[in-house]
């Protein structure tokens, strides 16, 4: 431990962790601003971290994630194995609809992207890959929280609920109600609950047939196309039976 | 610095280097084995990662690269921006011929594959998103090589240039007499060069539709489908005019 009490090895996690979707690039001074070390203490790392590959300078002199650290975390087995199962699936339902194909997973309060399919025809959204979000606010997020522990229910649905859009549930008993029905209908249709020009359609993706749920599946259509999004649960649902029983052919062949 | 010279910065580099592809999950003895640390150190280590959520333990007890790292590292702009731009065109070519197409980096002389698209009726092949192969050894590769520094042609022909299939082209006139090939045609059709049972069609993806060559797309099909892959060639100059392009509007529009 050093005299301000982090060891070296936090002040290596507390550098990468100011870069992320939102700041890709960072100069010198808010890496140690954010990261809550003195310049020369930042420097030192920032340069152990640029020498294994960790980080890349960029020509006006800020600092960006690099390629190694990149490969590094690209074997992320939560993501990978995921990804691998599903791709394939989402290519289908990106070919049959053209629209945003979504995968995600919940990590503990929160949704994170880890697999996006999107064509020049697909509207834009505000989420991207590698990017949290409230697990209630997105029709993803309500599909995995439907399926998580009780418990965790009760402590999300404890907390006031961000109003997104006018269309956004934010009463906590309307919105229990809403993940039994998820439960039962198994579909989801999320009615510009996060942004007024989005609906989307999400169904819960399953380690086997019956098993735990793993991440949930989403199309994202514009709002104008909302009667189109209820036409998308069939499709959607034989993509996630698939995806379901990849990952459970997989799981069982790991054992 | 500790006693055995390894500071301790560098001692959690040397615990995440031990994770890749190849190895996603790893025991603490492996760890601290392939890092050249002592248990003790390892388990410290690896304790302040998983603290952070750099690494994640299995039920079985080994340790694999978390959800937090890769958040982290899908910053990477070297990745993100090419991906960003290239996934749309890489999807067209997808619905159009169903075959793997790849996008690839040269980090020194290695190949990076970066993005994959591939479903249910592509060929399996060696290479997946993440891993490295000699920049010669593939298509792309040869494609990013023949745009690469004259210098650095130099380096990679001076080597022994390892014989993958009884096609692979080794003497290095040979290799030569190739990439000045592949700079006047702009398509390289790479017949199974890597494995006899594929073959790659690659182009290079430039910043603008003259600047820099920053990536090589593929496609990659069935070595059965060889005059297959020759047909591809207009298919696949029009997608990487198209992400050159965007690229070059994104540069600029970052300038």
């Amino acid at each position: 431990m050093s005299a301000n009490g982090v060891s070296a090895a936090g002040k290596v996690l507390r550098v990468l962790a100011v870069f992320d979707r939102e700041h890709p690039s960072r100069t010198l001074s808010e890496i140690a601003r954010s990261a809550g070390l003195a310049v020369s203490t930042a420097h030192r790392v920032v340069a152990e971290l640029a020498a294994w590959g960790a980080l890349e300078r960029a020509e006006d002199g800020s600092w960006h994630v690099g390629l190694r650290l990149w490969e590094v975390a690209s074997g992320c087995p939560r993501t990978q194995i995921l990804r691998d199962a599903a791709l394939p699936f989402m290519q289908d339902l990106y070919e049959a609809t053209h629209e945003n194909i979504q995968l995600a997973v919940r990590e503990g309060t929160e949704l994170v992207f880890v697999e996006r399919i999107a064509g020049h025809r697909s509207v834009d959204l505000l989420t991207m890959v590698g990017t949290r979000f409230p697990v209630a606010s997105t029709g993803m997020g309500r599909v995995l929280l439907a399926h998580a522990p009780r418990e965790f229910q009760d402590e999300v649905l404890a907390e006031p609920l961000r109003s997104w859009t006018p269309h956004t549930v934010t009463d906590p008993r309307t919105l229990r109600a809403q993940l039994d029905l998820i439960r039962r209908e198994q579909v989801f249709v999320s009615d510009r609950q996060l942004s007024e020009s989005t609906v989307a359609v999400a169904a819960p993706v399953r380690i086997g047939r019956s098993g735990p749920v793993s991440a949930a599946l989403g199309i994202v259509v514009a709002a104008r196309g909302a009667e189109r999004a209820r036409g998308l649960r069939e499709p959607l649902l034989r993509a996630v039976h698939g995806i379901s029983e990849e990952l459970g052919r997989r799981a069982r062949t790991a054992l």
